[in-house]
């Protein structure tokens, strides 16, 4: 068995994995490992990210020979480690569906790592207990749908399965709204973020434009981004092409803000226009590296600074020394749930990954994160790729300098090229009584076979 | 003349004016008045502001006999004083339709008001100008959409129309999110607001929940009201009648903050749910009666001060005294022009507004308010109806006492039958690239006959 798992380890390389093309002869057949199936979330949540579980418990219901019991484990990592496993064979088939259009978590998520570096003793108990919990259920295919630390996280689980000769399929669904996983096109959720926040911009610009009169005015708004400014360069689609559109300025956390520049620049918009719209990623820092927003004395369970007040920090400065009456507008979790105007791209984006996981698993891959890659640019295409987690886990992606126009005030042609099509279309929400209707899971709960976690 | 508006003195009464009803023959036929038309805009956009415009100049065009031009005031009063008027015939039937999905004051939109109070002598140059203005251009029915402050401003002008014995028919069209003026069961603008901030709560409320975990997490919401809980209440609806179900706890500007209470609620909710959801009003005073988000060095242009952290000031309290992690949404702007998720209902309301103020004043009718009327609970219907201006003008309605729960911390039963039906449909949106589209107005300017305002 050992063996066999030596095949998938981290070559470095991609693997195109085109969901239409035929199987991979290589693996395909004579897969004759059968078990039970594990699929869990972790990290921040999007609106996505349960479309990404649809898929793989669709596709999983395809492969009877080789995946018995499809599991999900609540909140990750963290719930696996006690055993918190659900049955999904459960559920309605009309529940799974309806994933497709429902924002958070499902399964629940975490934060929670597994700590070589930080805790090793700690780390050694956990994959004890984690290897443990997969024997006892007979998991042999295992899901993480996450970002960068997660997919650490499932990188450390499929290496450690190959150390013990565990017989372990363990793919990684990209997850994140952030979009700075390396090897991908792009991230399942980024697109419906920046359709949300695009779109949010447009009606805020609708509603500043109509009130300015001889003073001016100024909205910031303040979107997510810690390291990598992918979400508020995607507010740039709000533009339509037109210069004189909102937004006027958006301030990326990859370029030190220029605190001088920047007032002027606000000051030429509003004296022309009457107005002007800056967006803000949370994590834009000062000339000195310090984040604007940062409160330094909260700290995520990450060990991150807790970023805040990025926009009421701006604020402050324009009012102040413009005397422009300004506005802040701080979407924070809103951003990242909205659901209800989701991009349909996105939405089949996420699916097909979870889709393509399973496929891979089955056909024998493993120590894989699934990737999207542009097939087509005009008219956008994409496919579903592999590549090796080693690769993945805790990298950050950040934007091209060459797709931010000269000046730093905004991304240019590129960067609208590349995101305008992850946008694209309007995914059919169903309501009830005027509000979202969203899955409800029953959450059959799998007998524990093990004591409690120590 | 003067004799025949004598009869629309206010009546402190109230009319049904039912858009399905005959016309009323007490004033309907002989209508004599052929002038020109002005709509304007004024206040704080909604979602549904655009809608009722287009109401009018839809309605307008029904009128021939007795509206020759459909004039569009740019930035309400202030820049009719300003003699800034456009030719809304000019534009196509296409937009107009269009502006029933635009956000945003399609006109523009001013806080300025004509302060008789404040300084009297500016008030008289103001309403010698603006009847300048109404007699240059012929205008002989002004509709004026706003709320409290809007509609004195209106009464004003009918009276002072009165007074000069200048034939004109005044109708307000009621507009605000805050959903604070009396002798209307509600007003256009407050379902979608509460629609979207409902919405907002739910998704909020699926992302939070599965990021519990063992600390649990809290979330505060803040949204617009600044004297009344109308908007903060309506977020009510997304518990969907489960008591276990966000928003958790809501917090009305009209019930001072027990800030003791409102911390062991709190953490109850948190150690019971794993996460609590609170709304809160940008209003929410203090046991002192002091607004507990507001910088009191900040006035808006009407003397209010300008709130803006109680969401961020609650969380201080709330992380720093339960130890909870604590992260706020500040909606702001973003809650009114949520075009992209408004009510059909409230839509057809604002539209259905519009649509009576035009038919009162071709009927003969002058200085009343369009209000809405509930005609039947279940299923709901509306109807409009008049009111006369002086009572509506600077009276703030806030949400009766019993339409709140004992304990204070969330709207009834009452309530929810009162606003559940104001959010229902969803009015189709048309997207261009996956983003909404808005009305583009060509704004043909009607050439000035006057010398600028001095």
């Amino acid at each position: 068995m050992a063996d066999s798992e030596d095949q998938n380890q981290p070559t470095g390389e991609r693997l195109i994995y085109d969901l239409n093309s035929a199987p991979d002869p290589s693996s395909g057949s004579g897969n004759d490992l059968v078990g039970n199936l594990l699929v869990a979330q972790s990290g921040g949540p999007t609106a996505v990210i349960n479309a990404s579980v649809a898929g793989v418990i669709q596709e999983a219901g395809r492969h009877l020979d080789n995946i018995e019991e499809i599991y999900g484990g609540l909140n990750g990592i963290y719930g696996i480690l006690h055993e918190n496993l659900i049955d999904l064979n459960e559920e309605k088939a009309r529940s799974i569906e309806e994933l497709k259009h429902t924002p958070g978590a499902a399964l629940g998520t975490c934060r929670y790592k597994i700590q070589f570096q930080k805790d090793p003793e700690q780390a050694a108990k956990d994959m004890d207990r984690l290897f443990e919990v997969f024997e006892a259920h007979n998991i042999r295919y295992f899901f993480y749908a996450g970002g960068n630390d997660s997919q650490d996280t499932n990188n450390k689980v499929h290496l450690e399965a190959q150390k013990r000769g565990y017989a372990l399929r363990c793919i990684g669904v990209p997850k994140t709204i952030d979009n700075d996983l390396p090897h991908t096109d792009h991230t399942p959720g980024f697109g419906s973020v920046i359709k949300y926040n695009a779109t949010t911009v447009m009606e805020i610009a609708q509603d500043v434009s109509a009130m300015a009169t001889d003073d001016g005015s100024c909205c910031i708004v303040e979107v997510m981004g810690r390291a990598a400014g992918w979400i508020a360069a995607g507010t740039v689609l709000a533009k339509g092409g037109n210069a004189d559109n909102a937004p006027h300025i958006i301030l990326l956390p990859e370029l030190p803000l220029d605190e001088e520049a920047f007032l002027a620049k606000v000051k030429e918009t509003s004296e022309r226009l009457g107005y002007c719209i800056v967006v803000v990623g949370e994590g834009v820092k000062n000339a000195e590296g310090q984040e604007i927003g940062a409160d330094k004395t909260k700290l995520d369970s990450f060990g991150h600074p807790v970023l805040s007040g990025a926009a009421d920090a701006l604020a402050e400065v324009v009012q102040g020394k413009l005397n422009l009456k300004t506005r802040t507008v701080k979407l924070g979790y809103a951003q990242r749930c909205a659901a209800h105007y989701a991009s349909k791209t996105d939405v089949d984006e996420a699916v097909a990954c979870g889709t393509a996981a399973v496929k891979a698993a089955v056909e024998g891959k493993s120590g894989f994160m699934v990737t999207l890659e542009r097939a087509s640019k005009k008219p956008y295409e994409f496919t579903t790729c592999l590549h090796t987690l080693a690769d993945i886990a805790l990298v950050e992606r950040t934007i091209p300098d060459d797709w931010i126009s000269e000046d730093g005030w905004l991304p240019n042609q590129q960067f609208i090229d590349y995101a305008a099509p992850l946008i694209e279309g309007e995914p059919t929400v169903p309501t009830e009584g005027g509000l979202p209707k969203f899955a409800q899971l029953n959450k059959v709960v799998v007998d524990k076979k093990l004591p409690p976690r120590a």
